[in-house]
């Protein structure tokens, strides 16, 4: 993406800042991009909470935070565009991929709303980062490694009816689910009208993977069932992985377990025999 | 994860191997994890395809790339276990994420189907990556910025029936649609039949976006529209993201476009504003 004034403005662009929207990975240093690095060490401003930044190593001196505790991404988004047409380097930080459940999809709609010249010759790029979901999985096997869908549980910016009508869907389709923001103070029951609804689609004995701070110290990844989950063993920093109807789990040599959706599906056609 | 003989065994366990199944991210350096890349130099045997090893950088002459030409997953996952077991360093190579329709699922499955008690005690670890729908989403803005599934469109190990019957649901369900393997020269009428599906729920206007090679030197994502794609602009090599009935795209001022999927859902109630 180029940030020159193009043929159509007779009037050379301002000189305009860079906005990279990054994620971390699961907080982990061996599991960040060294492009999210590099963007880390050139940035003159960071926003994002404080908690996450740290994750990412030490900020010199020379670099502000901007750690509001403001739980509005729109208002984030907005101050960091507004930072970087003033010229500066802005770095918005987000844990995981910053384009699930997290702050590139809040930057880039802040851009659509927006109709300042200054905003749009931006330099903005969105880095990817490993998300919560697949270094859980990866924790403890395979169990994304069929079809699989990812939802966020929380209400806050849709209708219960709309997160209960995905998951029949997710159910009836048979998706491996992958369930962000499970579960939170202000919303204590959803996770188990959730479970109820999955549990009238799958049997008790269902894989469920709860990966709690996967990728830092207090990593807690837990093996259990649809039938034996209970709602409390969950919280907002959880991860909750429901298996598909063909997830499997098995005993580690070491103690815990393996879980794994198989890549192939029973089919009475020979062409689809496992393998 | 350890390998050391448990207190059930009197007799020591043998010195085995390590299996580490990587995922490269996209192709790029710059979106490779560090652990990842740590796996590399340490492996005495890579298993994988030769395009994708040699994406991750050379290979010393002491390391032994076993590329087969194989394409059974099953058999490369054996034959990564059978070295592991005799003590050799082994990794398994993917690109993206290696638990997204890739290696680790074949790895863990063949370690189920195993009673060897050489290959329980391998020291098995599976690195994650940025997977290619991660890294697509990112190079055009967010469009997996809320509820998405991850659907492969293969039915080398599926029947087209249940695939058929997933993208009913995920189109009922209104999820981000991103399809793995859309089209191959074995099945060149599948994606028809799968648009011709999602274009029973959703309007054409829908943003369709297309990440052939992301992260590679011959990148190319191209923004279309439900109504307007052509089965033939996809290869096997293309990620394909269907967007929701919320998905948006707009103009970029450098030309192309961003597209995302907001984070909020149209809701009467006034908790559910925006931002």
């Amino acid at each position: 993406m180029s940030t020159h004034a193009d043929g159509q403005n007779a009037i050379p662009a301002p000189i305009s800042g860079r906005l990279a929207v990054i994620g971390l990975g699961p907080g982990a240093a061996g599991l960040m991009a060294p492009d999210v690095r590099d963007e880390l060490d050139r940035a003159q401003d960071l926003i994002g909470y404080t908690t996450y930044i740290q994750m990412a190593g030490p900020v010199r001196p020379d670099q502000r935070v901007l750690d509001s505790d403001n739980r509005c991404e729109m208002d984030r988004a907005r101050l960091a565009f507004t930072l970087a047409a003033q010229g500066r380097h802005v770095v918005v930080v987000s844990s995981g991929d910053p384009g699930v459940f997290a702050m590139a999809a809040a930057v880039v709609e802040a851009l659509d709303q927006s109709d300042d010249p200054a905003w749009q010759a931006v330099d903005l790029v969105i880095l990817p980062g490993i998300s919560a979901a697949h270094a859980t999985a990866a924790r403890i096997g395979a169990p994304l490694g069929h079809d699989f869908c990812v939802m966020s549980l929380s209400d806050n910016l849709k209708p219960w009816s709309i997160i209960a009508q995905r998951l029949e869907h997710a159910a009836l389709g048979d998706f491996v689910i992958a369930l962000y923001n499970p579960r939170s103070k202000a919303r204590p029951s959803q996770l188990s009208q959730a479970l109820d609804l999955l549990r009238r689609h799958r049997t008790p004995a269902t894989p469920v993977v709860l990966g709690r701070d996967v990728g830092r110290p207090a990593e807690k990844v837990t093996v259990t069932t649809l039938g034996e989950i209970q709602p409390d063993q969950v919280d907002m920093r959880t991860l909750v992985i429901i298996g598909s109807s063909l997830t499997r789990q098995f005993p580690r040599r070491d103690g815990g377990a393996w879980v794994y959706t198989p890549r192939w599906y029973p089919n009475p056609s020979a062409d689809s025999t496992p393998g």
